[in-house]
């Protein structure tokens, strides 16, 4: 009989906090031992014995947070915006002397939109052509999404030395072609009934290839989640985004 | 045995013109009478004996041959684009002297397009939000698409008098929320590989409904082409769009 | 200033009364006046001055429900399902006796689901080919659901005396092809994530026309109530099918 | 001023020859040194100093033509089926005593169909549930398509020891729950209009990723018959499928 794996989450009053203790609460193979709101003394977490903390607070405490983890030994899984190049250089520079301790920090937890922008990514550099188009619901207040502006980045990179796509366009009107995102035409919607929504369309001559991701809820962030618990233990140093911890292999 | 509708094309060397004269010819109910390029003379269509023309040429020359046709109690299917204002008054006025004759000008012979559009327009007043995607291949010059246009002019007259769609964005790239094409935003894809293609999104709280055409090759105009040519005969005076001819009441 | 519509929901404990119970308790133009669980008694209905009701209760108290409605001079709505052939023309019948009284039977309130599947059956004629995929959540007991099967009966109706759609199969596995609905192939996915959500694909040499439906949540059905309370008044006798309450027309 | 790559061409008067001669005729980095058709001799491929040949002929030959090209140190690309388990072996074997020949044995050589196929098969075990659907022509007379069958049979082996994905179906039709290949669903669409397209869906609980492929025409294959041509000679051997080929590490 293994031993559970014990686990605390700060930020556990938030949606996402909400979403995570109960979703590490029904895991079989975890204890949920601390459940921090932004009042609690992060020294509960060495009290209760965490070996691995989720950190799912505000950019304004996820670094302190994190640190404290590092220094004590206790891996962390970070879902908090926040963390710049500065603070990315400082933690990098805390766990070399923390050298068994890892640390994932991830920008988006969700399995499928993690893998669509990877695919994407390694797709891009044997298409004419690629486009994004994101859609989400209208409440969103920045255009293009996060992820679209990320994943554009990354076709981007891939196809650094290559053509651009082929565009005769003479005549447009403001705004038809989208917005260029290091060069990739990125569309975006706002439509009510929609969540988070993103395709990334490649093209070459006779055929096309799309990638689309559907979020409908938060549900769709727990089993991120979960697999950055049961991996970071196993991950010594730090690890930007939740594919570093996927098997793509061929 | 029913009489063969006897017809001739104007046009029928260019690439729409070259595809209804086999198109024509293969009708079990119509006889391809005649087939007349750019210095043909017009008299061959009395000649020949054509019931129906159907004009595929160029803006230059449309306008005198469909009015040689109602002068001469020919019916005419006009794909020809050119057809601004001026000419349709002057051509409402010529079909009032020829009280037995139809005209059919339309901008748009594939049927599911067509069908699209009309269905875009009559659902467009009862969701919240409305966007259209319209995609094509690189070599086309101009956006959005023609048909875009069109489509989102409809939907804005449907929801004339209705509320904005909500949209809470307050920081977005140049292009991002698309062309506003009477308050529709319009996107507009540019891919190797695709050909012609629009979608219509519509949301409200809980649910989409899209509207999707594609339209791979020419062979996609014919069958609107065919029933332009069965029924314009029946249709005295002007009619502008092939919807005009489709049955779609409830 | 105009007076408010006094409405009453039967079954108002359930899930979808619930729901209505918010949306019509928060519309501008109406006041709910009773809201009735399962031992209530219709007499509450007449008390409270209740001028259109909406049943959302189950198969088998609906058809009392209505029928003291329409006695007592109330119109009503009704999502509940059980209407058979016999139930309807018991009520038709009743109904000749209320001229001045309408009754909504609606099987679907989601416009979007509506709306979608009236085109579908409109374009049905005009292409070759005809299919849907209908994709649920893995809880659903029956395949297809009810809304795939409705919508393949009326795209038969509506290409009777149509050839048959092309398909050169020769060799295929047991269900590659879906299940035959009238005539009409129907696919159903049924994969975890999804809600409901329907595709009707048609298809000529050419070009594709596709409608789809996506219902996310059961706020999609609240607007087709509303709209069904309010005109329900000014229809009188039976009406099946949200559409027919829907400005379709040219 | 680097040497042309001398190609030769097998089955150059077929419909996918027809295609490669033109393809590789074009390409700045290839000389095309021969265009065998039916009856041409295997000897024109050594007097004009082929050093690699493009197999596009029938079942009944490819062995025949490979096995003389590896005797004559001629790296090959193979796109024509029939290459069973036992021709597999007997061409490893004849490799072995030429070492620095290379093979490739590509049933797809639609890099975006490569893709999908490759993408499906790695996301496959992160989701609870995995269908396809595949949509052709009419005339097609398989179903489902061996790409299909290919795609589930390789999504299978990723979920070896995986749960199956749920699925509370009580009562179906006939087939409306597809085909199970390997226990993966396959929906076969046949639709006038369409060529050749596939829908990988994968869900979780709130999230949806779809990997969609179409294939509008054969100029789809060429770039990957080129890349196959470019990429032969350093990879000396046998490699089945051309993701053997693409660069798909992290």
């Amino acid at each position: 009989m293994s031993e559970l794996l014990k686990v605390a989450v700060l930020g556990a009053k938030g949606r996402m906090g909400t979403a995570a203790v109960e979703a590490l609460g029904a895991a079989a193979d975890m204890e949920l031992v601390a459940a921090l709101g932004r009042t609690d003394s992060l020294d509960t977490l060495v009290d209760a014995g965490a070996e691995v903390i989720v950190d799912l607070t505000v950019p304004a405490s996820t670094e302190a947070n994190v640190r404290f983890a590092v220094e004590h030994g206790i891996h962390a899984v970070v879902g908090t915006t926040g963390w710049d190049a500065g603070r990315l250089a400082a933690l990098t520079a805390l766990l070399a002397k923390h050298p068994a301790t890892g640390v994932l920090i991830a920008p988006n937890f969700a399995l499928g939109s993690v893998l669509a922008t990877h695919f994407a990514a390694q797709a891009a550099k044997y298409f004419d052509s690629v486009e994004i188009i994101e859609l989400h619901h209208p409440r969103k207040v920045d255009s293009p999404s996060g992820t679209a502006l990320r994943t554009a980045q990354l076709i981007s990179a891939a196809r650094a030395g290559l053509p651009a796509a082929p565009d005769a366009t003479e005549t447009a009107l403001d705004g038809a072609r989208g917005a260029s995102v290091h060069g990739v035409p990125v569309h975006s919607v706002r439509l009510a009934g929609l969540v988070a929504h993103q395709e990334v369309l490649l093209g070459s001559p006779g055929e096309q290839l799309t990638i689309r991701h559907d979020s409908f809820n938060h549900a769709s962030f727990m089993p991120g989640v979960l697999l950055g618990v049961r991996t970071v233990g196993t991950r010594p140093g730090l690890t930007v985004g939740l594919d570093g911890y996927l098997d793509l292999e061929g």
